[in-house]
């Protein structure tokens, strides 16, 4: 695997999402019979041809027919789904996630979008510019998180810091997965994806963070919405086909969700006359739960402990498989 | 002691301030031997004669003269500008203020606070009705909270819930107080408050937990703003006193602050056309940081156990002394 050439197109208009000089140098430094190839969208096709490894956001399926020596797609992301993983597969090229550092933003970000709710902070925020005083309002309308309950929706890695962190303020947490574990050292709640009527049921905030597949498509619709506690939250950082957003409206018109905060949408962004977008209670954050300056130190080293694998022939971490054919039962 | 008579006047328009029957019910049936009088502002000198203790959120100085067996003034709330501390000491009264369970509500305050600003919560919900994308604004914006460092100035217990909760997102904490301790099993570090312009030029996050006193007037004054690091985010759940607002909006419109959110204001509330009310980074709260649904719970089981220790003729927990003269010292 000497002279192996990889081929590095991380490009994003913004500066944290982007390698760095130093992340460079110290690829190269790290690996030094690696040759490291830098492209852009533009330029990529001149350098496909002699790529063995490709690291980037996004690999166009187009790409496969210029890159025959390609064996290995590294994405620095944690989702897969705009990833052409079919294709890869048929192709015989590995395709790779990364994971374990997007929970600590992610965390952030939820328990920022829970607090602004529970602590009355986008109200007041409001409020502040258009009413003289609104303690009453809020008097109303806060709630403590110390004992209220927060089930999250699609529990792995990334819900698991959540979790913590979300204990950290005395709460309650029940993890939701397709395939619960069977005891939890830390205490913790599991319950499978079929019990979701009754998770919803029992908490003050329900975070949406399943992957987008075809068995968790719109997960979140009339039913279970129906079947949220009265009052509670919804908050969705994991993808907007996971919710009817239909039905997500309904639930915020009737009353029974208390508000909503959404990084996620479908479009995204929503047409401006959107109700979603003018609703009172719902906040939208511009799919911004991962904004991380140090998001490329972690990918970064998490891709060269991956490439000392590729090199020894070892296991990589993250690797994705297509997804099994659709069935009736639904993801976590 | 037996036969101590209890006058509770309990009132506040939000029901979480209030003294609800239960707790009423609690207080009877753990002092069986105390009769418990219950007054509203309205009513109160009906029962001031025979008051041998006084529960409740106010004092007023014309009150003493109509208490001739007052012994104790145990107020709720956690300061104590607003209860009249002199006169009480000249009628030989013993005030006492609450303390161990404001920290929580508080530091859910203050982390959402915070977290609006850090993840760009509170812009937006603004630009979410206002502009089609905002992707951009946020990225440039946000800050991660790991590694980042928060001072709270005026540290005490309430600070030191708050320090928990923020090292749970991997924050470094500062303490400022008066009298610092020298050494911290936890590993904080503390600073004295004659260090304040070093403290706050190190902190990307300055929590002011002050309390009034006139050693602590306009604490936050021009000098200490301009030594705040840059883009730095002031919080304040102390007292309005502690702040010079002309020099708060100062830094905020140098661009020295990247903002401020304030639980407290000089007047309360500001007058609708005050700059910090419109001001753009700004977040206003009124005066809600201690809101708790278990308020009233917290603060019962505190009474009760001091009122235990008043029956068996022990040292009260939170006893109030009138304070020093002012000296030029900054107080913590």
């Amino acid at each position: 695997m000497n002279n192996l050439v990889v081929l590095v197109c991380l490009e994003s208009p913004h500066a944290f999402w982007n390698l760095s000089g130093e992340h460079e140098e110290s690829l190269r430094a790290a690996f030094p019979s690696v040759r490291f190839r830098t492209a852009s969208e533009e330029t990529i096709t001149e350098y496909l041809p002699e790529a063995q490894v490709y690291l980037g956001w996004r690999f166009q399926p187009e790409w496969f027919g210029l890159a025959p020596r390609l064996g290995w797609i590294a994405s620095p992301a944690a989702g897969t789904d705009h990833l052409p993983i079919t294709e890869a597969q048929t192709a015989g090229v590995t395709v790779t996630r990364a994971y374990g550092f997007h929970g600590r933003p992610m965390a952030e970000h939820a328990m920022g979008m829970l607090l602004g709710f529970s602590r009355g902070l986008f109200t007041s925020s409001r409020l502040q510019r258009t009413q003289g005083w609104w303690k009453d309002e809020l008097a109303e309308e806060f709630f403590d998180l110390a004992d209220a309950t927060m089930a999250i929706v699609g529990c792995g890695s990334i819900g698991a810091h959540l979790a913590r962190t979300a204990r950290a303020f005395g709460m309650h947490v029940l993890g939701v997965r397709r395939n619960p574990p069977t005891s939890d050292p830390d205490g913790m709640v599991w319950m499978g994806t079929d019990c979701i009527l009754q998770a919803v049921g029992t908490a003050d905030v329900v975070v949406d963070l399943l992957p987008a597949t075809d068995a968790t498509r719109y997960f979140f619709d009339c039913d279970v919405f129906a079947a949220f506690k009265p009052r509670s939250l919804f908050i969705n950082l994991g993808r907007a086909s996971t919710v009817d957003q239909t039905a997500l409206l309904e639930a915020l018109n009737t009353g029974r969700l208390r508000g909503a905060a959404l990084d996620v949408t479908d479009p995204r962004p929503l047409p401006m006359d959107h109700p979603l977008r003018r609703h009172p209670r719902v906040v939208l954050s511009p799919k911004s739960a991962t904004f991380s300056r140090t998001y490329m130190d972690d990918a970064v080293a998490f891709f060269a402990d991956n490439l000392r694998r590729y090199l020894a022939g070892a296991p990589l971490n993250g690797v994705v498989t297509a997804p099994p054919a659709p069935t009736s039962t639904t993801g976590g």
